[in-house]
Order: C-alpha cells, then structure tokens, then sequence
C-alpha cells in the first residue's frame, strides 16, 4: 500500500504521473491520497497532514511525500524506515515529524539508478526518483539496496520538541480554519497531567484538558488532543489563533502541572 | 464495494485517515469517492449527490456519506440496509433520500463498540464509527449486529413527496450552476403524463417534457428527466434559478396533465 | 486500466457514476483519475493534460477522455487504437494529441448500443457511452466490435506540426501557471539541435536548449523539453507569457540551428 501528499494539485497531470509510474512497477499497487492540497512549498503543512493520517494505515505502508522547493539541487533524496513503515521524499523535513512519530530506524539516501526511471529530469523527482522508489519498496526491495544509510537527515524545527526546567519548547504547527492552535507536542509527553501552563504570544495561562470544545465556556481557552493526535489549543466557539495573535511557526511553551 | 461522500474537502487529512481505517480492516476494498466536496454542513446538497450517484453502484455496495453539524451530540449513527445496498452515516436525513430509492428494508443504530475503532474521538466520527462500520458491512458482517433496529430515523422534507387532490408536493433539491431546479420528485411519480401543470414561486403553468434543453424555445421553461434522475424545471439558454426566483428548499407542486 | 480525463470537476457526482458504470462492467477494474479539472469546454487544455499522462501508463491501458461541447449533437463517440493503448471519447479533437504521441492503428466510430448504457441520455455521454465502452475495451472486447472504422476523425489544429523551408511551425499548447510557453512540438523532430531559432510573437531569437530553468541568466529566455516531453519556451525567474504577450493558441516557428 502506497500514499500520497504534495502540493502539485489536482489540476496538473503530476499526480497520474506519479500513479501511473508506480502502477507500471507494480500493477497491484493500492494507491491512496492523502492529499495533493498541500499549500505550495509550504514543508510544514505537508509534513502535519502526513503526520496526521499515516497513524491509521497498515503496518508496511510506504508514505510517499513530495513538497520539494529544492527539487534539481543538491537536496538529497531519502527513504527513511520506521517500525511501521517507510516513508519517501527530499530531505527537507518533510517526512520526519510523522516519521518520528512511528519511530525511525534507519534513513537512507535514494542513490541506486536501478529504482530510479532511466531517464531523472531535472524538475520532476516525485515521478522520476520517488514514486519509483515507493513502489519497488512495495514490491520488497530491500531498503539497504537503494543507497547508503546515512544519519544526518534534515530535522526540521517544527519536528522539535525540547525540555527546559520541566517545560516543553515546541511550536505551533498549524492554524486551521477554526483558528483552533495545533501544536507538535503529543499526547504521550503530556499523558499524566490534567492541566497544563501554556505561554504562547499574549496567552499565558493554566488550562484544563477537556475532551471536545464544547465542555469549556464559550470564548474560553482550553487544551485538548485532538483527532490529528497533537496537543491544540482552542477557544469554544471562537478563534485563537484571533485572539492571542498567533500564526504557525510560533513557539510555546508548555508546563504540566 | 465502498462509496465516500463528505464535506471534508481534499485539503486536510481527514478522507485518508477513513481510508486507511477501511484499508485497515478489509485490505482488499474499493473505495469509490463520489465527493468531499460537499458545501460544509449542507446536509440536502450532500443528499442529491449521494442519491444522484448511487444507482449507478453493484448491487451490494456500501455507501458511507458524512455531512455530520451533530457530530458528538446525541444524533444517532445509523445503518440502513435497502433493497440494493447499504447506507452507514449520522441519523440526520443524509442517507435517506438514496435509500429511499433503493427501497428500505431495515435501519440499524450503530451501538456495537465491537465495529467502532478502540478510541472514539468525540469530533471524528466519519473515520471512528462510520469508516469502520462500512468496512466491517463490506466483509460480511451482519447489519443487525451493529446495534438494535429503529423505525423513527429522521426523514428530512427534502426526502418527502405529498399527495393532495391529484397534486405532487415536493421541493427544489438543488440549483445548479445553469440555474436549473432540480427537484426531489422522481421520474416514476409522473411517468405517465407528458405534461405537468407547476406551481413555484414566480412561476404557474403548463410545462411539456422534453427530452434534452435545445428541444424547447430560447427563454422557455421546460419539464424533464435530468440525467440525476429527477424531475427537472429548466429554461432553453437561460436560468430558471433567477427568472423565477426560487432557491434550494422551496417548495413545488406538480400536477400531471 | 483506466484513466479518466474530464473537465466535471469533484464537486459534482458525475465522475462518480462514471466508476460506478466501469465497475459494474468490471469489477475488478484499476481506476486513474487523470484529473476532473480541465477548464470548462476547454478541450485544447484537456488534449495536453492528456498527452502528459498517458505515457506512464502501462501498455493497454485505456484512455477515457470527456470535455465535450457537443454532447447530444451529431458529433460522433469514438475510440482510437494506438501502438500503446486506447483513447475513448467524443470526436473533437481531445483523444488525438495523446494518441498521435503512440502511433495512431485504428479509429472506430462507437455505434453499436451493447456496449452502451441501455438508456443512453442526451446530455452526458461520459456516463452513457464513453465509461461503458472503456470497461467493455478493458475486459477484452474488440475494438472492431464497436462499431465501423473511420478514416476522418477530426484532428485539431492544436495537434499539427507543419515544414516549411526546414522550419517547424506548430503552436503554443499550454501557459502554465509560471508563464512557461509549452509547445506541440516533440524532441524527436528537434532531437539533433543544440539551438533553435523561435519566433513567437514578440520573441524572435536563438535560444539554447537547457536542462532547466535556473541554468539560464535570470529574465533570458530559453528553451528546454519539459517534463512532459514538448518544446517549452521560458524564462529563467519570470513569465515568457507575459514578456512576449503570448496566449494559449499562438503559432510558434521554430528552426534548428
């Protein structure tokens, strides 16, 4: 089973490409699309959609991703294994927050020609290098064979989370169109606690975890995990993202208490 | 066989993560997505889409639609089994309409943890109870497993047809982008007749079906059969929507002649 | 296989009925939307979307293609067999870029009403006629069995490249959303030039060919094959279109030098 996210959109043969690709390897091949929405170049979005919805697919699945503002540079490609599956695309961070979340084992570099199409443009990896590597792991190539294991993939800021005095330093990885915060703390960091100290822009405060928006008052801060399985702070029936005058990137930090 | 109709839309990861609960739980599925893009919350539109598409589908499918504003309240979950497939969704009218067409046979509330996931989010139903019903119905579960049989589930009025002096009370179902009125009445409800008599806001007359639009005057009304399958009022060349004033939900009453 | 090219976007639950028809025909078919959102009507757009894709598609693959204008006119349905695979679709032009690419074998008119839909509606062949064919083609039916051979399908001026005194005049196919010029014309009539002389409007100039963009001077005009394997006139971190006023549809001239 293979997935899909980018940002190429519906509107471009890109995507058919890439299926088409994949399904020339292995005619068997389940393709799913998570999504092809992604905001152009925007890395982190791609990496939280991903992060979100590879938890509920198989042990095995191959997640591959593509938002690749380097495409053509000196960026590698990689492929790295985790203890569910496998996960392919540039080496921008793209794939390490839901990589992470599953445990990575080992990262290799895609350098063996033999699992890229004969013929790599200079534009389109996602085709050329990555959904033929995605579907020769499907097939069970090993992924030792695609190139050397390296230890230094890119790990983004937005797949951090650092302790200091018993908080938690990590940022703000969506605004969604609630204006509800999603952080990339997750749960089993926080597990024990029933409430926590949030410091985030003009928001510093105790909040109490409830289980779904409406059980805080209206307008009232609340902290909840929510079903993408991050730590997200919310208003009840408003936004604030509003009124603490925040936007993806920001910092927090959080305090068990 | 397993259809997918929501209001999620394509940007987020939400109709991949029912996907891989579906693909968890029956590798072998298809699943078919007739749209996310329903209007958020736009419960008829969701309805006309889904019973539009329906029939079209092998005798056996299961068809999962979610346009779900109760979701985590006290709205039902429901099963219902027709006589040509399965519909699994919130017990808010969306099912109803296409079931209707297929003939109902029996409605199940869908309480058996037993084919829910093992942690129910209180804001994600379409990928905890209603992906894994679906997918549970696709390998041959029993639908009167899922939970007890309920005769009161909700019948919206845009699933209703009323009968009143030899008139046909219905509604505009939908107005679509050419502005023709899409109603909820069906073709064997005045199959006999080649013309009806309409009533609808602005407009009170003698229509004469006809097969496609460039078959009746530039500027004038006309009655059909649309491709969806449902009573049609149309203008050659323009829009009934705006002549004649009428929106989605008003009502129509038609008199064969 | 087989994938589907249309311009009724995915708001509506026409591409659904589609695959309901194919997978009635064929349970076990493989499904690729290529994409549903062609611009309206737009059928040159529809033939280059077209034409990418289908080379990474396996040998036999068949090509539904629907952006028809004409629907429920005398325009005819036909199917096109190549060297590759098979094009179904109306007789407009869209099939005949793409096929053109493979080697054009035979064109079939579709007559013959047992491969179609038993009640063909007027207004939306994709469902009736073209999805029906495409799941009988993809189960093994003969080409010839769909009706007579033709000689005449229309070829769009969109898919002719002419010579003249060792010139190649063809046209511009597609402004992409960087102002990229991408052309009808194909490397192998260009394949020895390491230059080409291009007048296009306000461009008349030598240019070299590139590997990509960023290998030219920022704002200097170039030339490169895409990847989607035509011609591509462009400029490095700017718009050729807006730089040389060009629209979709312009003649281009162009000489190996």
């Amino acid at each position: 089973m293979i997935t899909l996210t980018s940002d190429f959109g519906l509107k471009d043969p890109y995507v058919a490409e890439m299926k088409g690709v994949i399904l020339t390897i292995n005619t068997q091949a389940t393709i799913i699309d998570i999504t092809h929405s992604v905001e152009k170049f925007n890395i982190r979005e791609g990496a939280f959609v991903l992060a979100s919805a590879a938890p509920y697919f198989l042990k095995g699945t191959v997640h591959l991703a593509v938002v690749d503002p380097g495409v053509g540079t000196e960026r590698r490609a990689i492929l790295v294994q985790t203890k569910q599956g496998f996960f392919v695309g540039p080496d921008n961070g793209i794939l390490i927050l839901a990589a992470q979340c599953q445990g990575i084992e080992h990262t290799y570099e895609l350098t063996n020609p033999k699992f890229m199409l004969s013929k790599v443009s200079c534009t389109f990896h996602g085709r050329d290098v990555f959904a033929s590597a995605a579907a020769h792991l499907d097939i069970g190539v090993k992924p030792s064979e695609f190139g050397p294991e390296i230890r230094n993939a890119v790990v983004p800021q937005f797949a951090s989370v650092n302790r200091k005095n018993g908080s938690l330093i990590g940022e703000v990885l969506h605004v969604d169109s609630f204006g509800n915060l999603i952080t990339n703390i997750s749960p089993r960091e926080i597990a024990q606690s029933k409430r926590v100290n949030v410091k985030l822009q003009n928001l510093s405060q105790n909040l109490t975890f409830v289980k779904t928006y409406a059980l805080a008052k209206p307008q009232q801060p609340l902290a909840l995990i929510g079903s993408h399985g991050f730590l997200e702070i919310a208003l009840n029936q408003g936004s604030a993202a509003a009124k603490f005058h925040v936007v993806a990137g920001d910092k927090i930090e959080v305090k068990p208490t």
